[in-house]
């Protein structure tokens, strides 16, 4: 049997939260041995709520402590390539949730850190691991529908994140997007060359107020000749939407919503089923998990991370492109994004 | 080109009007020459919407006349088994609605007549010419399910009729389930040898005083040792329910129902799609159709019908002894009704 | 009862006998007496195969017949602008197929003479009468989903038409595309007011050769806000793919395709449901008996055809705004074209 | 926070560990201490997959243990009355694996002595806790339906058991159907008054020579009227099919299998999708996990299982009657078993 991976947490909040229940009780090859967070009310609580041996307001605590082999960044992204970096400079590998940074200069420098201090490095594009998505992207390259011509990704919020969210989020492309640009490369293995982007403020003055839009609609041209598009809202009233379509040569290959249970009421008035899992922690929870213990086996087995520091690099470059090509109304090649 | 068929029909009540519209209007190969009703008044509105040039109001101008080569009887049930004698005598063809009688001496003596001089009957059995359904059969036929094991069908009206019309109809079982007795039998391809059926007065205290149960689930032994079950119905709030399912060694065959359209409404509150077409005028427009075109065709290339007059006997038979087995609760074999 | 209406077919091809058989057979207010075809075995054909009394190889033998009130005018695109304007001169209602014609010029002075005589002219947009098209066109204007915010069509055909059509079809905008645009407009009663088109050559070299492409993705920008995609390709070997959605602030609907039936086969390796029907014959039947019931029912009751003659000149401009935009790699206001 | 409950499993078979895994891993509230097998090779895998300290090939040891508070009873059906009578007399909580026992004077003994010792005892009906199903209960007692008046429940493995197991297993009625039975009464909440049971050898001969039958439909009369039936089969080649259906006087509700992906496959000869989930440790993953938690919760309440010992032993009733109406083919009333 292979050793335990001792893990440290960093970063206390919803998303923190999540991994740490997973870390807790669901991979039984990790040792959850800390959490830290700046407020430390949140640490202690998930320490409590988990039953994690030692928390802490400093995320120092955990990279100084030898003990600890990997660390989950989970703090505000603002500090996630700065976090990144001490934490390859202390020798742990990583686990961080995207993006890596806004700005390409920040991220460039983390990964340098990264590929220089030889850790691993994954990151939580954790979409990669829905069952779902994951077998349209297997059966894609497994050749099932031929060539791929055509990508659709829908990918729609129940509700807009908090206003003062959204001024710090990076705007939609960023936050949003960003998601639905990973999973387009994914999808079909091949890169995007070019963006066109259009989108408008449909459900919140406010979210444009504070600069963002909160509808958008981006069309994506790969190097292999395929056309992809990516649908955003970020207010589907009846759930979390989040579906997918590859069109190929030979075929397609269609994902839908997954729902809480699959019964069906034959009423009066009309016939009735049950609306997506709503958020993207019951969506997803599956998903999360596997991510996490993705990258366990990865420490353990000394493979590649299955999202590699570049995976997280690329949509930053995207979203940019994105916003530029939303900004001037035309299409944007990524090239043209430093 | 084949010469058109001259056909007259008998009865313009409500499925006699569906068979006048068809005829009229979607089966080039039939000249729709006469219309009797014993309603002068039925017969006269008939012959005016579907453009029909002779109306009667004695079945008898029809059969006399030379030029009409089959006949259509729509006529109620208590005048079929008489009518197809008299058609038969007169040389016609003849397509009857179900049932032929309630009685079997009655049928027999009809299908004697039919026997002797040869003419052509087909029953009014319209399910096997749905699509879904036909599709099952073929498949099954075909061995895509392997032996068949099990057989469910489920067949339930969106009201039940008027208590007058229940008080002759036969009951349930000899007005409603006879139409899934005959399904039973053409899904597989094999005989029942034993029924077994129980229900109750569910809907309509008046239907239960009137002798009559609203509610029924027979189960069937078919004489390849495979095993059915049907489900009825008199009120399903949400429409016609028309669905069934075959089981079978190597895979199994589900029909669900048709809708008026497909779309989906994802609202706040639920994901809503369409109730099932409603009632059997919807639901079996193509299927009324197609049963009248193979009777024209069966006429013009002289085949034999694709419901025969023994395939009309047969259910009712069924009836008789799911009447016997709902009574004395218990299995009742066919054997036993004679 | 209103008199029957008298009509008269120039164009016995394909879509020509589709509405033959409907004239024909199922609108019963008709009395279709004439058919025209310049190759006269198809007009003979067509009258024999559809007991029409009389057939010319000249339209003029059909517009000079005072007794014709109207013409359906099925014959190839770059006639359809002059037969108009001759129809209309010689006072007969028109139903026209799509497009009317390549340019803008040619459209403009049909619509002018038609606009002169006073004549009904409904152009063939057949699917505004698909019973799924419909119901959503109809639930969105009736606010169910609230303000509408992104519109998705999809729209591929199960094989590429033959090279020498597409030589001459106007490319797969103004031939193909053209149908999806004018659903663009009707599905939310707003025009578009920019389009941004990509594509390329993905199924047939020979495509390109012939100067057209055969996959697209069109991105349109509505008046009221809202963004549309449409999805095209030239071959999807599934069959003939026939989907939209549309997303609105208080939901969604989404339309499938439809299907010769619904059996749901549980094999060994998969579960299996047919594929769609296929082609357009099969799958818009429904529509295009309806469009032409509505065209003899507004010229019986005098009211305006449902999809009148700017709605035929409307997608011409927007075909060739994708065209001016695939070209350009940039979006093109529609105000550009004319 | 409540104070964690001690539990020792006794039995580390394939269903030991199922319920092992959950108390290891997924119940944060559990202190999962000791295991004990017959086979002491067993418990000592069980423990070390686990981490369970302690291992024994001796319930008593377990029994013996006055630290633990539960114990959860998965050993051999033989052993499970006898093994409940002694953890009562120890005084544990008790969860234990259906059948409690296939004679009922061995079941009536077990549930004295639970009663005597007050102890609590939660019978392994874990598809009370599958999402899909419960939801159809909790719609149809929250009358969303109106009054039930028919329930149909198909529940068909993929593989039949090894026929030294079919030997000893009492029996398709007893052993596989059990589940169904106690499915029927759960769903309305009515009790089966009688029973009519039909069947054959369809799958495996060596079963009917085992004195089994392979293939069921099962007719039940409840006492409020409505009626019910069952389908059996031990072998669906597609897989392990587990749905139903309720329908009242004012809808239904249908519930249908699950699958480990939605994805669905639009190819040149089929539309195809996913096979139902295969086989129950996948399909009722959840609803383990759900029973036990729930049984842990009763105790830290101190409330009544969700499933108690007399839903232990009406099923088995059930099953006796129905063993007595396929050999006698007569409906049996359940009062005809003592």
């Amino acid at each position: 049997m292979t050793a335990k991976v001792n893990v440290g947490l960093i970063g206390a909040g919803r998303i923190g939260r999540v991994h740490a229940e997973n870390l807790a009780y669901r991979i039984p090859e990790v040792n959850f041995g800390a959490v830290a967070d700046v407020f430390v009310e949140a640490a202690e609580k998930c320490a409590t709520d988990f039953q994690i041996p030692s928390h802490y307001d400093d995320h120092r605590a955990i990279l100084d402590n030898a003990d600890i082999e990997a660390v989950v960044i989970c703090s505000s992204t603002d500090t996630h390539a700065q976090f990144i970096s001490e934490a390859a400079e202390a020798g742990k590998h990583i686990f961080c949730e995207k993006p890596i940074a806004l700005d390409l200069a920040k991220i460039d420098q983390a990964l340098n850190t990264v590929e220089q201090r030889g850790v691993k490095l994954q990151i939580g594009f954790n979409r990669r691991f829905d069952p779902n998505f994951k077998y349209v992207r297997d059966s894609v390259l497994a050749g099932k529908i031929g060539v791929p011509h055509l990508v659709h990704i829908f990918s729609r919020d129940p509700v807009p994140p908090p206003i003062d969210y959204v001024k710090v989020s990076g705007g939609i492309f960023m936050d949003m997007t960003i998601h639905d640009f990973d999973m387009a490369r994914y999808l079909i293995g091949s890169e995007v060359e070019e963006i066109y982007a259009t989108g408008g403020v449909m459900i919140d003055p406010a979210i444009g107020e504070a600069g963002d839009i909160d509808t958008a609609v981006v069309t994506l041209r790969y190097a292999n000749g395929a056309i992809g598009t990516i649908d955003n809202s970020r207010k589907a009233v009846y759930g979390y939407d989040q579906r997918l379509e590859v069109f190929g040569s030979e075929g397609s290959l269609v994902a839908a919503n997954n729902t809480p249970h699959n019964v069906v009421y034959n009423g009066p008035e009309s016939v009735q089923s049950a609306k997506p899992l709503n958020f993207y922690l019951e969506r997803y929870a599956t998903a999360y998990l596997a991510e996490m213990k993705a990258f366990v086996e990865a420490i353990q087995q000394d493979t590649l991370p299955l999202v590699t520091g570049m995976d997280g690099r690329i949509p930053v470059v995207m979203a940019l492109a994105a916003w530029k090509s939303y900004r001037e109304n035309r299409p944007v090649k990524l090239s043209e994004i430093s």
